[in-house]
């Protein structure tokens, strides 16, 4: 199938951002992506007027109209639509607008509008902020090298959590608040990250006991993916600097904030650059 | 003592995990085990209708019923049955029937049977997520080196807490909830660990200033675990990949990431394959 | 414009540090903000008599026209009068008498005087404390280094507080404390950061799963700029000491602690000494 | 002064860990300490009987003149007693017992002769555990060395939290809990340390604001002493390494855990082994 002009035109306005036409298409959208999250956090608040509480949803429907007329248009004029409704951003900006519709049939479910937050990061892709995404990937390849650690880690935690809660529901028992296992998962979970809101406490001593071991594991287990992440972020960091190579005499790992070659003295490329 | 046939078949269905025998019933065991214990917070919840905790209850005792025909067979099947009691898994395995028994006598103790969770640890061993437990290995190793400086911490830790907490006992007294030393201590363990319930909090003027000492002491030896962890893991991950040596060149030192060797292209050997 | 001699000795003495007469004026000005900033906290306290009261005025007003004449002189004296009042110092030199005035209108703005304990970062100019200085540079320059990768993380967390804050909202509601999505936001971040007031507290199962997640999510990312900063100041302290060259042999990467060449004995220059 | 036999015996079995009776007698003075440090605890408990509390009191007094006696007889066989009567230990022994007389003039005083539990520290002597001590003395070299940057970050903290605390009690008042400077700045400490009691809490939206980002500041800056001192402890690690030297080949930079030498195989000697 081929496009029309017409959608490629679209295309290059709404998908964009080499064009002036496309950047402004985006600064503007990111505008009303923030003012109409704006808009739903001042009408949670409780204490509205009548008449302001009118003029919000209008603001509300009207954001959404334009979000959904911006939705058609990016079906209309992407190469393949499919694809871009089953993509990350296509799904988000279906999101966007879809609780509106739905808070028709179930009042409330607008608040879930928040997602629109979401779309504000194509702010990124905008203003082509390169190191901005660079540091970003570094800190994402960190992560995605110790996504088996962490895992591991999470399961221990995760038992550990479900163990404690039942010791914990056993000792305690109901009458001190530790009403049944998952609220006493519950509590541990919100002990051993030393969240500690103090709404359900130990009141036994055997249960204070087991409380302190709780907190004391929490505390030395919260170095664990402290522990990985750096180590990983460190030999993350050595890698990015030996990826730095000298297009004039080849050296290779220069510091990242270097602008020129240690050796011979010729520009280093910024990575964004072309080569 | 030779084995029987009978019994050298059942070792190797409920022992390994080779056969494709053997691998099935590990993976039912392991839904068996998940489905118990949420059998087991479900009956915890205090809104339940006497005809469903009947259900439960009777639910409980089959997967008791079946947990224990499971550790007789093992008892008879295993090389050397002691040797299997006295394991890690032997024990924990007896645990996850017993509380069932002995809530006949003494009601509440079923809920101790939360312990057969640990039995879900076998899917590591089923899996051969050879790789998760590499993972879990250097996680391991980095803290068994690391285990005397953790000792050290933690028996500082603990003196430390004393001192506060009879500190705190004797500048607020009774009639502000330090109503004994063992008391003041897990406020003191509370406070170190960032935890921070709030169900005792000091309320004379130099007893706030104490505890705001003591948070602050907290807040800095919470860095000791994560830099003696971090340190150990960043040696630890150095040291693995320096094991990883190509059989072509034997080239050493390859990323733990890398498919193909450096030097001479030919493919590296996954740790866990056969050399 | 020429200065006259009067202005070149004042600026001497409020300016330098050097002189006898430069060191002994930083000294009493020092002793000055700290015994007036004491007298602001005694001041708030409620349970003052009539007369100590007038006294803690009396001494705040006194405080407040001696820093008025100093910030005069510092304009007198200084080179250029415009570039003093708009540096870091003249505003604070500035801000630090404003409020007394200001609450002569509005009662209650002489607390802000509290700002008067930023003058006190002079400290560190007079004592000469080069060392100190050093390593809070290597520190300022580790966060200047990852400051994009900090941005990042604070982006995600504030996009991540909103949306989980949203959710709550929905899922808790008004009954239970959840009152405005700005509030719910202002618990997330509580949550998040494991700080755990109490105050506000998920009553509903749903809830409380949520905010378990929000917990293990706040958890893990505690562990990302302590990654971030860590890694930066290994390197940071790794290029300091390649910085340490000996004058002699001209070997590098001396310890920070080393005081003599590893290679050929001679003394090392301290960082702050003369060339 | 020449010291007479008795003395250099006793000197022998009190201060030395060499002979068969000096350990002996270290094993048993740390029993009595542990023992009367718990007679301590228990007598702090409110639900006891007369005849009980009477019990503990005479066994408090049994113990208070039992370290009495040791005391006296440090002095008498110590071949400097002032110089042991101002070192670290001689203070604390002197501290163990001078509780118990004050009591007699100020009731309450006793509880403080929970300072005993610091003469356990002697344990690590007695048990001669060099490895433990190796350890210990990694992670004290490695906050000495930090110890310049730690002070600068505790410098910032405690300006920070004046002036946090300050604000708060303008923006929050009397009413909300934030009764006086001292009392904000408390709060800011449980805040920014992520304690998080919830005794006193922001109830204004402004207050909430400017809690939130005290918190994010607390969060951010919680990575600060566990970079530098991770950083530290890494650089400790590796030049511990450094430090182990094959005997026979003279090779450098042995693992901590390694046993034989890389390079000639001869065994390497333990740190704490004669040379």
């Amino acid at each position: 199938m081929t496009r029309s002009p017409a959608q490629l035109k679209l295309y290059e306005i709404i998908f964009g951002t080499d064009t002036r036409l496309g950047k402004t298409f985006d600064l503007i959208l990111i505008m009303l992506i923030c003012v109409s999250v704006l808009v739903l956090m001042i009408e949670s608040l409780s204490d509205l007027s009548e008449r302001s509480l009118l003029l919000l949803r209008i603001a509300e429907w009207f954001f959404t109209l334009v979000f959904t007329l911006e939705y058609a248009l990016r079906l209309y004029c992407a190469p393949n639509p499919f694809r871009y409704a089953r993509s990350f951003y296509g799904v988000v900006d279906l999101l966007s607008v879809l609780p509106s519709y739905i808070s028709l049939i179930f009042p409330g479910a607008n608040y879930l509008l928040i997602v629109r937050l979401l779309r504000v990061l194509r702010v990124f892709r905008i203003l082509k902020l390169a190191r901005y995404l660079s540091e970003a990937n570094v800190l994402l390849r960190a992560m995605l090298h110790s996504r088996r650690k962490i895992l591991v880690f999470f399961f221990s935690v995760f038992v550990l959590s479900i163990i404690f809660g039942s010791l914990m529901y056993v000792v305690e028992g109901t009458e001190n608040g530790f009403s049944s296992i998952p609220k006493s998962v519950y509590w541990t979970i919100v002990t051993i990250t030393t969240v500690g809101y103090g709404d359900i406490t130990p009141q036994t001593s055997l249960g204070q006991f087991i409380a302190a071991i709780a907190m004391l594991t929490g505390y030395s287990i919260i170095a664990v993916p402290t522990g990985i992440l750096t180590a990983e972020l460190t030999q993350e960091m050595n890698r990015e600097k030996q990826r730095r190579q000298c297009s004039g005499c080849h050296a290779e790992a220069h510091e990242l904030a270097a602008k020129y070659c240690l050796h011979c003295g010729s520009r280093l490329k910024e990575k964004d650059e072309p080569n």
